[in-house]
C-alpha cells in the first residue's frame, strides 16, 4: 500500500452519505464519508462503529441515551446493537472517518433511500 | 463510552514508546503514543497495524521497501509479518494514533528495554 493522506481523501468526492473505502486491516474497513442532514436510524447487531470528525460538528441521536456532539479531532464508538442517527446542523457539511468491519452496512439491516450497496474504493 | 478529543490524550502524558489505549472496538485497540528517536526492529506475526500521525514527522524502515515518511494527517498499514523499524529525524517528537488488535505487543516477539508488559488506559 502506499501513504494515506485524509485530507487529500475528502478532496475527491462530494456525494453525501456515501462512505468511501480507504483502506482495510484486521477485518476492519477505513472509510470516509461526507454528510449533511439527518441519517436514517438504524442499529449494526455485530458491529461497534467508530466516527471521528475531521470537519464540522457530528451530532449522534439515540434512542435511549442523550445526543452525542462531535468537533473535529473528536470520536465515538457506537456500541454494536445500539440505535443511533447520524446528523448535521441544517446546511452545514461533515467530513467524518468510520471504522468498522469490512462487512458492516451503513444503514444496518434498513432498507432506505440512502442506502447504498457497495462502497467505492478511494 | 464519552467523546473522546485525541489532543486531550496527547497531553495527558510524555513518556515515549510506551502507547495508551483510547478505545477499543470490534477485537481492536486505538492507541496514541508519543515517540522521538528509533524504535526497535519488529514485526507482528498475525496483525496489521495503522500508523496516523498527528504532530510531526514519522519515519518507518523497512528491511525490503522504501522507507515511508509520514506527516500530520497521513496514515500508512504495515501489513502482517513486514519487518519495520518506526523513528523519528534526531530530537523531534512525534505524536501518533494506532490501531492494531488488542493483543498486539508493540515490539512483536522481540524483547527489548522498550518493550512495555502492559499498556496503561486514558
Amino acid at each position: 500500500m502506499s501513504v494515506i493522506n485524509i485530507a487529500q481523501k475528502f478532496a475527491q468526492f462530494h456525494d453525501h452519505w456515501s462512505p468511501k473505502v480507504i483502506a482495510e486491516l484486521n477485518g476492519q474497513a477505513v472509510k470516509v464519508a461526507e454528510v449533511a442532514g439527518e441519517f436514517v436510524w438504524h442499529d449494526h447487531t455485530d458491529e461497534d462503529e467508530l466516527f471521528l470528525v475531521f470537519q464540522g460538528t457530528l451530532y449522534i441521536d439515540f434512542k435511549d441515551r442523550t445526543t452525542v456532539k462531535l468537533q473535529p479531532g473528536e470520536f465515538y464508538i457506537v456500541p454494536r446493537g445500539v440505535l443511533h442517527r447520524p446528523r448535521t446542523e441544517t446546511g452545514q457539511e461533515v467530513h467524518l472517518l468510520l471504522l468498522e468491519p469490512i462487512a458492516t452496512k451503513h444503514t444496518g439491516e434498513v432498507a432506505h433511500a440512502l442506502t447504498v450497496s457497495r462502497y467505492d474504493r478511494l
